[in-house]
């Protein structure tokens, strides 16, 4: 495929991230057809234009194309092979559940060509059980978008063990040129490589809270005056190189054994939920609205952020 | 004490760290004593009389001082005890060695009256080895600053077990008037908070690259373009909290499953400089300059920039 000649996408569901994914596929000239059995489709659609108008006035649209235009390119449906008819890539964003997401990848296959990508938007679950009724798998993938998709450009493109090379680039240049970064996984891993940073992150943050080094303000203080405003910019590899005169190697050679150190002292899998836990839940006091700071950065009015809470 | 009404703060030490903590002491008004007992020490005094004039030029000084009146509260010395005399408050800033830390505090203690706040700036030595020489440890902590600190707020403050309370917080009330962020750790930790929650994002980067998940380039983007815009202003716990419609609590009871099965994952902690991690350092192509975008977010020249190796 080349991505530039290609003209309809099939978006499965309607909720947050189908819309989020709808508006970003327009807002790159594709036709995107947008498929949900659920009543209440059409409402949903009436705030996705609302959006769109909205995202116009402020000049914050994505794409070349006005919000007219983008409008244009949408359409809804409740029969699926309707729904399917010319796409040639097909957005899964459905209830994340792995049989509901099984369920309607095999009801798919039915209506479409087997040159037709099929990828999936799960966080949760790794390719080879989303894609396990699904006969032609080497056309399949995930595409795990972060939320809100239309403001966080990462999408992370894990492949099924017998997805395609090709379906791998497609995908990429489909996301590129959509305006999105995509990343690539080489093989499929639980979590995907975002949400195990994360859990990492979470992990130790945690246990500083639990055993009483730190407060929760303050371990959110650490990320947000600390170490966040680098990796807004460079990622965790990069900062390495950075930080040592003759880049990654020299930074390990000074610094590995302090890192080794310290990891060695790390506490067991935190309880998240039991009784341990409640020291660090009750002790939050937290925002309900995201600063200032963030909207600007994210280009959000303070309805939509408090809608995709990021 | 009451910080505004204190005048003078030794640094201890004139290089990179010392010096932007000097930096720091004098926009907010404080007499700023450098000792170094090191040759050449005129020499680095004159580039960063250039460095405050450069950023009074750019309208980025901090303070409300001109460079020319932050100037005037700076002076140098290689006497130990002419340096420290009339001072409340020592940040110390020599070589990260445990001897030389405990030295200089040992001889320290000769030239200050008790109640001097004795501050030092280490990043890898915990507070009862650097101060186990000092005979009145109530008064001593670490204040540990991230690289740069003129341009990154966050200070954590970790105490000594025998820190005194008051000590606590009259240096928290000392970074907060000079516009610093500080955080409290109740209690001393291998890493402090700041290292501790970076070795953990480095650990798991580091194996997903190792293992043949992903590539160098692609970790450090799910951390740019992924996580890190949020967490340049919000931390991790702030995170959950909004990500799930009741707050924290409940997003534990919606994700904490999927996290701790992601975690109970992890691998061992990793070989960062061995056989195996070459597979990490030569696949690696690094930028060897920062980006615009974090030297407009920090507000560094590009020669400065690299100076720092943010």
């Amino acid at each position: 495929y080349n991505v530039s000649d290609m003209k309809i996408i099939t978006v499965i569901g309607s909720g947050l991230i189908g819309r989020s994914w709808a508006m970003l596929f327009v807002s790159g000239g594709y036709n995107v057809k947008i498929y949900d059995n659920q009543p209440g489709q059409s409402t949903k659609f009436l705030s996705l234009r609302k959006q769109l108008v909205e995202l116009e006035e402020a000049h914050m649209l994505r794409g070349e194309l006005s919000a007219a235009q983008q409008l244009a390119l949408l359409s809804s449906y409740d029969d699926l092979s309707q729904a399917l008819d010319g796409a040639f890539f097909v957005q899964e964003c459905v209830f994340e559940q792995l049989e509901v997401k099984q369920s309607i990848f095999h009801d798919m296959e039915r209506f479409v060509g087997k040159d037709v990508i099929l990828s999936s938007s799960t966080s949760c679950l790794v390719p080879s059980k989303v894609f396990s009724k699904v006969q032609n798998r080497s056309r399949c993938l995930v595409s795990h978008p972060v939320n809100p998709p239309y403001y966080v450009k990462l999408v992370e493109l894990v492949p099924h063990p017998e997805t395609a090379a090709a379906v791998m680039d497609t995908t990429h240049a489909l996301m590129t040129k959509v305006g999105q970064a995509p990343v690539l996984l080489k093989k499929e891993i639980d979590g995907f490589a975002l949400n195990r940073v994360q859990a990492a992150i979470i992990a130790e943050s945690w246990r500083l809270v639990q055993d009483g080094v730190i407060s929760v303000k303050d371990i959110d203080l650490v990320m947000s005056e600390g170490l966040g405003m680098r990796y807004a910019f460079i990622g965790p590899m990069e900062t390495m190189h950075l930080n040592a005169p003759k880049g990654l190697e020299d930074y390990m050679s000074r610094y590995s054994e302090n890192i080794t150190r310290i990891l060695s002292s790390f506490g067991p899998v935190p309880d998240f939920c039991g009784e341990a836990a409640k020291s660090v839940i009750n002790v939050s006091v937290m925002v309900t609205e995201l600063p200032c700071s963030v909207l600007i950065k994210c280009h959000l009015s303070p309805q939509r952020a408090i809608q995709y809470s990021i």
